[in-house]
């Protein structure tokens, strides 16, 4: 295996801090390493005035809640047979198969609140009974078959940062499974300049494929927070939205072909630019999550690496005027390739967040104009820089026309510089007796003020209680011209004794609560385990019984990441 | 059933020569009607120049071949017996159930130069054995599930203007068949203007909708050579795409959900704006076929109605220049709405069948600039004023860097009136001994030129004889970054003793030789009939496995359009 850093159970460690697209580490930084010295203080990560506002909000005592260290996390032995042992290694070789201690638990589980609660109280029952690296479509395949043949589950392993229970393995059975880990199949092909694609395996991250890129001149432009961390076969098995997606679209769009390793053989996908030729089988690999086996290669559409960039901030005086001015920007399809607007909440919670003499600056400046309740909203745009210019014109004279107020780029180039940055914050406030986590969905124009609200109130009736109530903080993230996904972070004072049934409950409740208005179970973190038992609510139990007779005709056993997807 | 107008054989009339969009005759003037007294005349359809050059390139001598009378048309007494007729009556009410000769022959095929030969030389053995008419969701459903236990083949009707054979009702087991006619499923159930969302009946056509949507200032857009008798259903169940496709998207695009009715169930699928709640089971209806169930409603993505059109033509030195210059618009996301680039031989049948002082300025001026041999592009916007002017700039800045040289308006303007012409010149050229059929296909733009030369090739190949040979216009019709479509249109004497015969063993050439080249098995046409015994050669055996298991489990009794999409 690669050289790996230390190993953590944080959920983005070790570095403290945000960091910058610019400065991300490459592809041997996964999530992962440190000791609890290394955690960055609240202090460090949270300016005072947040510090208090979210005591005062919450109800809150920060207070130090550190997870147990990582030599303490319990892990049951290995239950992988040594004769099924033996015939991965007959198949791989035996350094690509692990049943160690350290690489089952850097295969543990995703980076969703409750897997590193699990992880930080000392619980790895997650971890796979072994880790394998196939090398090759080839390889994949006969792995599936093989663990087909001997009752092993195979969790596919990207970049581990599902937040959805992804990779948590479950098995109605109970059989041993492994972690497929893609790391040895990320490479890139083939470049095919004159079509704008890129073939590329599927452990591929985000900045040794744009630096890959960037020396042609092209780029991929998917940057989703995991950006870091998260791998191409990743993005595609979850149907994955990037910062940039409203532009450029969501991952979807950017992959015109793959290549699925199942246990019943290999599925080749897509036929670019367009085809006709029967019904989309590459959009039923996209958002498989694993259950229908193991994507081994893909093609993606690139662009040329963007001339200019352009980010600045505006302030809307209402949620109810800023979904007016995007729902026109996008009717009109005038739409930035980046859209964040916040609600009074959010707004609210980023001014006190932003530090300096430009956010004191800024705050004074919004008391000033009466809007200091309002909402704030980032845009962005890439390109050509004439195409740039001529598209920010079109569409600051809407924004202007539905009543909001420019201001100006140091917002904008804030919110590119810390974009990257949440998760990190998240390791402290979790060290500091917080509940911390997102939720997103997507609804049509019509539904959007229904589902926000909605959420809103789901969650602050499961959270809240005496002297406690949570902070909810939403933004749009992604804009369409039928409508736009709300993404929703959650902060609480962390009860001790039942922090896990705490979240369980209260995203239960949201989920009802979006369901009911007409939202989307996910607009782009995927099914995984946590989704699961509201699936049919989304695509009514005949769906489920397609999904259902694909996976019988592709894994028969049931050996493909079992945990995921379908309902039991 | 509502007046309908005069039965014919012919593909597209009864009118002689093209309609403007503008005038296009509304829902219940379908194809169909007259008898061969109406024909417009070769003269009418083909300048004397244009007839010259036919007949001079494919050998071909002008003669009349007409289609046998209607009254001569064949058809075999209806096979539904008595007691599964009442059934049908039973449930839908004896008004809509027909099993006479009108129906029946009105139903009979699509608009494929193989079916219109068939139908000529009074074959009507694809005629169904009875038409039936379901009123909604719940009826159609049982429709089908009646139809699974009496053994009944079900083939969705919307405008029949299929041109693979998506009609053919073809049935191994050789049971009766009805023509599911959606004539009754055709009215706009909802519009929900602040989502730029309508949800209308399968049956609903582009003019009636478009004239609904106008009364709101919004519009579709889609806009096919069928578009004045094809259904929104039909345009769902084969994946069309239209003229200006390249601008609003195929009209996969514009699907933002969908009811599908099979023998097992109602599904209902879509998530608008976007979801990642699994893989895409709305992009497994879509291209469907009808085989696996009817769609019995949709909810399209609308916009506002362009409030300014820009249509014009420019000149390329060469096929390879003009590739090379929608590459570069492509790249630089700079596409118009419409795009049209003739290959040099459509060029010049373009240029010899126009007609008119125009006509003739514009070949002494290509002449002039020593481009008769060049290649002729259309290209069009449409939208806000201030984006068509922006947009209009940006790209004739690239075409003109790309060596195009500007012909002006009118060729554009020329192009937009004479959209919807193509079929019914058809008529008139099938009834003067000729071959006239199109293919179509899509690819990379690294592949586009071999799939080219690949396809002329083949069709030239096996349509040349002795002093004979086809005539095989080319054009790009939609674009996109990673590639884009070819469509052709093949004219040859047809041979008169074996002319099914003749075409089959050149759209089998042409077909191998695209798919060998790298091309798509069909661009915007489907699969249907005729395209079935490739399918596998597109989407390899496990794929037409997985797509055997999804119509197993809605329509385990092989009821649903079994003569489409899959192999035998």
């Amino acid at each position: 295996m690669p050289e790996q850093p230390q190993l953590t159970i944080q959920g983005w460690g070790p570095a403290a801090g945000p960091r910058d697209a610019t400065v991300a580490r490459g592809a041997d930084g996964g999530p992962g390493s440190l000791e609890l010295t290394a955690f960055p203080d609240l202090a460090e990560v949270l300016p005072k005035a947040a510090r208090r506002h979210l005591a005062r909000e919450l109800g809150w005592t920060p207070r130090r809640t550190p997870p147990v260290p990582v030599a303490d996390i319990r892990l049951a032995p290995s239950r992988l047979a040594e004769d099924c042992r033996l015939r991965l290694v007959e198949l791989l070789g035996d350094e690509h198969v692990s049943t160690d201690r350290e690489a089952r638990l850097r295969h543990a589980g995703g980076k969703s609140y409750l897997d590193l609660l699990r992880r930080r109280e000392g619980d790895a029952s997650d971890a796979p009974d072994a880790v394998v690296q196939p090398g090759s479509t080839e390889e994949t395949a006969a792995l599936l078959a093989l663990c087909s043949e001997i009752g092993v589950v195979a969790v596919p392993f990207g970049g581990g940062t599902s937040v959805v229970g992804g990779l948590s393995g479950v098995d109605a059975d109970d059989r041993p499974s492994v972690s497929v880990d893609l790391g040895r199949m990320a490479s890139v092909h083939a470049l095919d300049v004159a079509s704008s694609l890129v073939t590329v395996g599927p452990g591929v991250r985000g900045p040794a494929l744009e630096e890959h890129l960037g020396r042609h001149g092209l780029s991929l432009g998917h940057t989703p927070q995991s950006w870091e961390f998260a791998t191409m076969g990743g993005y595609a098995a979850t149907r994955s939205a990037g910062q940039a997606s409203t532009g450029i679209g969501r991952f979807d769009d950017l992959v015109a072909g793959l290549t699925l390793a199942t246990p019943s053989g290999v599925l080749e996908l897509g036929s670019p630019p367009a085809s006709a030729a029967g019904p989309d089988l590459l959009g039923l690999a996209l958002g498989s999550e694993g259950a229908l086996g193991v994507i081994t290669e893909l093609t993606l559409r690139v662009r040329p690496e963007p001339r200019a960039r352009h980010h600045e901030g505006w302030s809307f005086r209402s949620w109810e005027a800023g979904l007016a001015g995007l729902q026109r920007l996008a009717r009109h399809e005038l739409l930035p390739d980046v859209i964040r607007l916040s609600d009074p909440d959010e707004t609210r919670a980023d001014l006190l967040n932003a530090s300096g003499t430009g956010a004191s600056l800024l705050r004074g400046s919004l008391r000033l104009r009466g809007r200091a309740a309002g909402c704030l909203l980032v845009v962005g745009w890439e390109g050509l820089p004439a195409a740039v210019r001529a598209r920010r014109r079109a569409a600051s004279s809407v924004l202007r026309g539905a009543g909001a107020v420019r201001l100006g780029t140091r917002v904008g180039e804030s919110w590119r510089r810390h974009r990257y940055a949440a998760p990190y914050t998240r390791d402290s406030l979790l060290d500091a007796g917080l509940l911390v986590e997102t939720l997103e969905t997507a609804a049509t124009w019509t539904a959007l003020p229904t589902v926000h609200a909605a959420v809103r109130e789901a969650l602050r009736t499961s959270l809240g209680r005496r002297g406690k109530q949570p902070l909810v903080l939403t933004h749009v993230s992604h804009v369409y011209p039928t409508g736009a996904s709300l993404y929703v972070t959650v902060l609480a004072d962390r009860d001790d004794a039942l922090p896990i049934q705490q979240w369980l409950s209260a995203k239960r409740a949201a989920t009802d609560a979006l369901l009911a208005a007409g939202g989307t179970l996910t607009h782009h973190h995927a099914v995984g385990a946590d989704h699961r038992p509201w699936l049919e609510r989304e695509i009514g139990a005949l769906g489920v019984e397609v999904l259902r007779a694909v996976k019988q005709r592709l894994d028969p056993q049931d050996v493909c990441n079992p945990g995921v997807l379908l309902p039991d």
